[in-house]
């Protein structure tokens, strides 16, 4: 299995993103990066429009495809600015004056979305997880939805907070999901969705780049009048060069997608990662020392978030974690203690040694 | 000197843009995309929040003011979506009801910059190369300028045409310059301008990151209602980091900024420069066979634009050199023949090929 452990001069990478891509794909970019296809020039300095490039975004495309088994009723996009330019481009670009847009506030990422949102038309919050601390997602009978929405927007999988929605919600409006941090993590009923949005500095590539799938009679509704970089049918008629779009990024992300492709698409993924967070969520529900952030219905396999009996302690972990190669394991400001990202490209021998340092952990200072 | 050659197993590649990168600077790139710092953990995979990328981040931000002289009356941010988002972002945040924006139209880029500032305002402009096919900059008699303009906006070189202003212009308007295919090519009055931006991808790494140098009193005029990707005092309090930025983009910049500076900074560069573009404008002065596209006295030293005597001279003159290990040389289609893009990391030894081909061409074919 290429993603069951690391070479001796790396370390255990947990970062949250940007985050550890498979080595395998980093030494073959070391390659592409100096002389691609034989054709003398790297991949960065290859013209966007030229032949080169035009088989790796074909290639990336593809495979994009086949993992997901996205069909030709959705556009494949590879754009800049991350999801936070999702977060104004989607209501500029969808949310009509006298319509209203639903979003489900499961932590910070949809509540900055929320934001945008209310810059551009009225939102309706169809879910507000603040006084929970976000430790979970709704239900369906949670969600209060609005008649004729112009879109309810969501976000699959809490990076921050460790939480995920194991299956799509089910709502008559358009639904669009920002998947970035478990795009192509496990099988995803795609089809259901209007558009599904993921940068890719967490499970497919290097930092600035945004895969976004769009359903082609979706994106015809768009506003017309934003400006080019915004407006999406002017994105998607450029075939995501409508100006220099990052050449690296694509390449990069594509070249993950070919990985997954190797590993045996998203059920081996699926399984090999969940496998991975039941390394971590055993210990976990088998130590009252810890106790995780996320109620257990909705677990993330991707960010698993949990907390030592008190803050000395988690900096405790943390200190000793980083002398054993664990890097970036603190949890962020908003829930505190540990958090373990463990995306697609993460090893499976990492959380074997992170499962076994927390067992030692805890029964040293419990 | 280190721009002088290549590697035996590359090509010399005249490309536009994304174009040649230094070739120590692709050496380093592969080694800190394993491991930086001997931190046992990639550059693209390091968070942005990181020790590790704070480092880059700063050295980047340290070199380019040492190389351009920044003082601390501008900022230096690095942004997602090219000049292209430039040309929106820049009226949406400045050009106000009631006032007007000048705009001096050299090529199909400030064309384009033209019809995405006409979305959210009055346009004056100020000078159009169009009837003359953009053979010229204006000088400062050509220019009509309005009273009060919000700003006057203009491209300091023009990649497709060959051109380049000399000097930037004066104006009593704050200037805003794209300098996307020229940056640090030479010494260049940054100071006499309200903002200064450039897409990477033709003078300082790869594509999908953009250097915007904006003055402090300039960006707090900015419009605050915009959205946060699109708000360049939100962009500036987050130091570009309001959200994840393109982390492997702003590497490589820094990268290209330690070689400028390796090279003996702007000076030196320019001096190079001038050299590599005199062996081509040589030629083209000597022969009757070619025919250069800009006037002479706004030849450009990055881009070298001419033709043979007819299209089908330009083709067999395009398929010999790609023979002689020379790629990208074809000029854009709104001008014709060639087109030989000699940014900085260009290698002296390229041009010296390319001239003795030229020559070799026009004696075989005149």
């Amino acid at each position: 299995m290429s993603t069951a452990t690391i070479a001796k001069d790396r370390v255990f990478n947990f970062s949250a993103g940007p985050a550890t891509l498979p080595e395998s794909v980093l030494k073959q970019a070391q390659e592409d990066s100096w002389n691609i296809f034989d054709s003398g020039i790297g991949i960065m300095e290859h013209s966007h429009r030229g032949a080169a490039f035009d088989r790796v975004m074909q290639e990336a495309i593809d495979d994009c495809r086949a993992i997901g088994n996205i069909g030709d009723e959705f556009e494949v996009l590879f754009l800049q600015g991350g999801a936070s330019t999702q977060f104004g481009m989607i209501p500029m670009s969808f949310l009509g004056k006298d319509q209203t847009a639903d979003y489900a506030d499961t932590g910070v990422w949809t509540t900055k979305a929320i934001a945008e949102g209310k810059r551009f038309g009225d939102v309706n919050i169809a879910y507000d997880g603040t006084a929970l601390n976000f430790d979970r997602v709704p239900t369906a009978a949670d969600l209060n939805l609005t008649d004729n929405a112009a879109y309810f927007h969501y976000c699959s999988n809490n990076t921050i907070y460790g939480t995920r929605y194991n299956e799509p919600p089910t709502t008559s409006a358009p639904m669009i999901c920002d998947t970035s941090s478990e795009m192509f993590s496990r099988p995803f009923d795609f089809a259901s969705h209007s558009m599904i949005y993921a940068g890719a500095q967490k499970n497919l590539g290097p930092s600035g780049v945004t895969l976004v799938l769009i359903r082609k009679d979706f994106a015809e509704k768009a506003n017309p009048e934003v400006f080019s970089m915004m407006n999406y049918n002017k994105l998607i008629a450029g075939g995501s060069r409508f100006n220099t779009p990052p050449t690296f990024g694509i390449y990069m992300m594509g070249q993950v997608f070919k990985w997954i492709l190797a590993q045996g698409g998203l059920p081996a993924i699926e399984q090999i990662n969940t496998q991975k967070a039941q390394l971590l969520y055993d210990v976990i529900d088998e130590h009252d020392f810890y106790n995780g952030h996320s109620q257990k219905d909705c677990r993330s396999i991707m960010n698993v978030t949990f907390r030592t009996p008190n803050e000395d302690l988690d900096a405790k972990f943390l200190a000793e974690a980083a002398t054993q190669r664990m890097s970036g394991l603190k949890g962020h400001r908003k829930v505190g203690g540990i958090r373990a990202s463990i995306y697609n490209a993460f090893p499976t021998e990492g959380c074997e040694v992170l499962a076994q340092f927390m067992r030692d952990f805890a029964q040293q200072n419990g």
